[in-house]
C-alpha cells in the first residue's frame, strides 16, 4: 500500500459517522470511545472541514445531537447528514403518505407527514418494535399497493451496541423485499444520492474528501463507489475479517478515529 | 395449452401441498377450503397414489395430522412429507447442535436433539415468536461460529390465514443470510432433495407425478424444476398476477383441489 502521505494528499474535508466511530450506542445513549471526544476536537480546529453523515434512524437528529454534546462531543444539529429528514423531503415532493415502521424515539421527525392512507411503507431501525405484528402489518400495507414503494433508512447489517451486535434496518429491508418481491429505495449509506448530498453541504468535491467508518460496506465501498477516499476504523461493528473483504479494500485501516485525525493533520492539504 | 388429457397423461403419483390446498389456517386451526374434504377421498379411492408434501413448521407433524383429521380429511401422519423431521435427520447425521428459532408447537420434533453449545442455528415458521430479541439472538450465535450454519425450514415469503397474509419464514431467513453475508440451506420445498424424498417415499418417478399447490415459486416452480408436472389452486396465498409469473408457468391452474381431482380422475393414467 502507498505512503499515508500519498494516500492523503489533497483532502480538505473530512464525512464522520458517528456510531462506532464517536460513540458505541447502547443503553443510557452509550458510551464515548476512547480518545474520540479529543480527536474531533483536533480535528475541527484544524483547517479540514468536518461533517457528520450518519445512518442513525432510532433517534431524531436533536435527540442524537443531544447526547452526544453530553458525552462532550463537539457537535451540533446543522453539521449531521440524517436519513430521517432526508426522507420527509422526498416524501413530500413525490406526495407520499407513508406507513411507518420505525422506532418511537425518531417519530417525531415525521410529525409534518400525512400518514393517512397509506401509499408506502417507511422503514427504519425500529429496534424492539421489529415484532412480527409490527413486520407483518408493514407487509400486509405492501401488498395491498398496486405499485408498492418501500423506503428504507439506510441498509445497514448490524451495527454494535455496548451489549453486543444488533441486527440492522437492512436486515428487515430484505425480509419485506423478499416476502413482496420488490426492491426497497434506500434513503441513506450507502446511496451515492445521500453522500452527494452531504459532500454538497460540505461544499467539498468528492475526490477532496474522505470518509471514516466503521462498516466496511456501507460506510467505505459506498464512499469509494461515490469517488471518495476512505478509511476504516477497528473500533465498532469492525471485525478483522474486514481488512480481507472480498470486494471493498479501504484506503486504510486505523485502530480508531484518534489515529485517523493524527494521519489527516499531519499528510492532509500536502 | 395443450388438452388437460395431453397434460395429465401417464400421472400414477399425486403430491399436494396441505395449507392453501386442503385448509387455510388460522385461529383453532383454521377452516377446511370448501369441496377439499371430499376431493381428498375421491382422490384416495382411485388408483392414483397420494403423497402429503408440506413446509409446515408452526405444528409438529402429528398435531398437524390431528387437526386435519378432525376437519375430515383422510390423512395419517406416515403419508406427510414434513420439514422438522427431514431436519432432525440431518442435524444428526452432521452432528449438529442447533439453536432453535422456532415456534413452541414445533419444539417436540426437536425433543431428541443436542441443543447445548449451539453450531448453528435452525429457522422455522416461528410466528409471534420472530421478536426482535429472539431474531437478534440466533444474529449472535450465527455471528460467534467461525463457520456460520443456517438451517431454513423452507424458504416460503408468505401464507394465506383466515386473517389476512403472513410473513412466512423465508423473509426472515432472507433478514439472517443478509445480517451474516451467508446463505442458509434449505430443508423444504423447493429443495429438489426434499421433492425428491417425497417421490421417493410415494414409490413414484417424477415423471409420473403431478404436484399441486397453491405457491407458484414453492411449490408449481420446485416441482418443475425436479422434472414433476405442477398444478396452482387458486385458493390459499394463489393471487391472480401468478398466472402471469415472469419466470414460472404452471402446467395448469385449477379453481381448488376438487377441480384438479375432478380433472385427474378423468385424465390421469391415459
Amino acid at each position: 500500500m502507498a505512503a499515508w502521505s500519498e494516500r492523503l494528499a489533497g483532502v480538505r474535508g473530512v464525512l464522520l459517522d458517528i456510531s462506532g466511530v464517536l460513540h458505541d450506542s447502547g443503553e443510557g445513549g452509550g458510551v464515548p470511545i476512547p480518545g474520540s471526544v479529543e480527536a474531533l476536537a483536533r480535528l475541527k480546529r484544524s483547517q479540514l472541514k468536518v461533517r457528520f453523515c450518519t445512518n442513525e434512524s432510532q433517534k431524531s437528529r436533536g435527540d442524537l445531537v443531544g447526547l452526544l454534546r453530553h458525552m462532550g462531543f463537539d457537535i451540533s444539529e446543522g453539521e449531521v447528514t440524517a436519513p430521517a429528514p432526508a426522507t420527509c423531503l422526498i416524501l413530500k415532493e413525490r406526495g407520499l403518505r407513508p406507513h411507518l415502521l420505525i422506532h418511537d424515539g425518531i417519530r417525531s421527525e415525521f410529525a409534518q407527514i400525512d400518514t393517512s392512507n397509506p401509499n408506502c411503507v417507511v422503514i427504519a431501525d425500529a429496534g424492539e418494535s421489529f415484532s412480527y405484528q409490527n413486520m407483518n402489518k408493514a407487509f400486509q400495507v405492501l401488498m395491498e399497493l398496486d405499485n408498492p414503494v418501500l423506503i428504507s433508512l439506510g441498509k445497514g447489517r448490524y451495527y454494535k451496541e455496548t451489549s453486543g451486535l444488533m441486527l440492522d434496518v437492512g436486515a428487515y429491508t430484505k425480509a419485506l423485499e423478499y416476502a413482496c418481491g420488490i426492491k426497497a429505495e434506500v434513503v441513506g449509506k450507502p446511496a451515492p444520492g445521500y453522500f452527494q448530498s452531504a459532500l454538497q453541504e460540505m461544499g467539498v468535491e468528492s475526490h477532496e474528501a474522505i470518509m471514516i467508518g466503521d462498516d466496511i460496506v456501507g460506510d467505505v465501498g459506498g464512499a469509494q463507489r461515490c469517488g471518495m477516499r476512505a478509511l476504516q476504523v477497528r473500533t465498532g461493528k469492525f471485525r478483522p475479517s474486514d481488512e480481507h473483504h472480498p470486494e471493498v479494500k479501504a484506503d486504510g485501516y486505523v485502530d480508531n478515529l484518534a489515529e485517523a485525525v493524527d494521519l489527516l493533520l499531519k499528510y492532509a492539504h500536502q
